[in-house]
């Protein structure tokens, strides 16, 4: 049973190119149509067939469509969804895959009023970016976050569910403003710190760029990967989910003190602690299938 | 032409043990003696049959040793280095592969006086440990810093790196504390950022451990490789190498000042400005072969 027939991609970057190819493997029934505000990235699409059918414009992608998901930076689900809202279906549900919930939500709802909104986060990625960096297995195994609001039918709700978990991914229902308190820690809150860290290492005097780089193995070059995300997505999440940051960054730069307070007075029995605490979350993660269980992330070592 | 042919390797976890099997691999004709203070990882080093000899004593280890590699934790060095002093033959050649040079330099140039002593150290790991977890390729590609002091013989030092060369790393020679301040920044401060974040995850009220693991593929996941390295090998590195640690905690914590205080006044063009510049370190670690160039470092995604 296909949970929708004929569905809309807007925005054909990492994220919207993996639907499309996951629906193709997984419904090759449903129609597909996309578009993306950027003609390179249309031309792209068109050249290596993502959709059924690249549309010229917002509205014209999404006129008998009864699928639409917005796969577009947090900061212009606003404006995309003004663009749709005079050609949009009305028995249409729309979807989104945005980091931030409950501002998206918030902003869906005032540019598309009566239109059966369910809003839904894909926890799943890379640090590429573009049409041809997306692929159908991204979603597998991942969790994806519905957050609609309590006055959503329950069976537009069920549908967006079915439309996930056949994808491949496990599908959780909570409210948005729990979402972006979560994805604060889980995900804001680490892109941030990666951000930083490959910022203060490039400025440093006493040692130079290509240093840095030859001995990245050391542990930096794994923050290096998640520093390399797309900049115009997560300004948006930190401009967009700023209070539930700031506060989990608040926390974490009080223990970064403690920690630093630890190392200047040697006190080797807290380090030794948190030390030990912190490989049991590893484990989890691990035993839980969110991460490869091979060392390294199963790196190649040849 | 091998540059030694009776080895003692003495602490037989990830490192000790990744070093067994590649002298195996690539120098089958040298005699591997092997040392650990823990009984039980001799009982598995001889299980395993890691290395030709697995000796009660360190002393006894070393007797008739043309190079003594001690791996195990900064923190150990200077002790074991007492230990082996009135067995160690005099033209043997002394390294180490711990993660700060200077303070190991000292411990050891101190516990064995006349000694020919060349610093090392191998910038690879993963995140697990014990003699089971070592494997022969750990160096390929990886560098190897060597810091010895001036007075060192320099065929000493020649043929520390020529060991090195045959187990497949790249050799680099430099300043004792000029490679503290490097390590500080791309392999401490990591670590130290990544056991925080994973502490301070661990550690919320509103947002469940459980929910911290199940959304980690959001980024977090990451962080909690690096925080599930040895907690021994990690007090000691800290403890030791606490100068350059501390000041280049203090440059990212301004970073991260600066940047949360980007993020509550709106500073879009900053956040942008920052997130474009980091993709460029990350391009230049994979041009230079020290990541996978592959997606998400190359995880399985099925």
């Amino acid at each position: 049973m296909l949970p929708f027939s004929r569905i809309t991609i807007i925005g054909l970057g990492l994220i919207g190119s993996s639907i499309a190819r996951a629906v193709r493997a997984h419904m090759p029934a449903a129609r597909l149509t996309g578009y993306d505000a950027d003609p390179e990235v249309r031309a792209t699409a068109t050249r290596i067939r993502l959709v059924d059918d690249v549309a010229d414009s917002a509205g014209a992608s999404v006129v008998d469509a009864d699928f639409v998901i917005l796969c577009v930076p947090v900061g212009a689900m606003g404006a995309v969804a003004a663009e749709i809202a005079a050609d949009l279906p009305s028995d249409a549900i729309v979807s989104d895959v945005g980091s931030c919930k409950e501002s998206v939500a918030t902003a869906l709802a005032a540019a598309l009023p009566g239109a059966t909104i369910v809003p839904a986060h894909p926890v799943a990625g890379t640090e590429q970016s573009g049409p041809e960096a997306g692929f159908a297995t991204l979603f597998h195994g991942r969790w994806c976050i519905l957050t609609p609001a309590p006055q959503t039918s329950a069976s537009a709700v069920e549908r967006v569910a079915e439309f996930w978990l056949q994808l491949g991914a496990d599908v959780e229902t909570m409210p948005a403003d729990h979402h972006d308190r979560v994805l604060a820690v889980t995900s804001h809150l680490p892109h941030l710190i990666a951000y930083t860290i490959v910022g203060t290492a490039s400025d440093l005097e006493e040692v130079t760029q290509s240093e840095v780089i030859k001995y990245s193995a050391g542990g930096f070059r794994d923050f290096t990967r998640i520093a390399a995300s797309d900049p115009t997505m997560w300004r948006d999440v930190f401009l967009t989910n700023r209070e539930a940051v700031l506060e989990m960054l608040q926390r974490f730069s009080e223990d970064l003190t403690a920690l630093q307070r630890a190392i200047r007075w040697g006190k080797g029995d807290e380090l030794f602690d948190l030390f030990t605490r912190t490989r049991a979350i590893r484990r989890g993660i691990v035993e839980q299938g969110q991460d490869d269980a091979a060392p390294d992330f199963g790196r190649a070592h040849e």
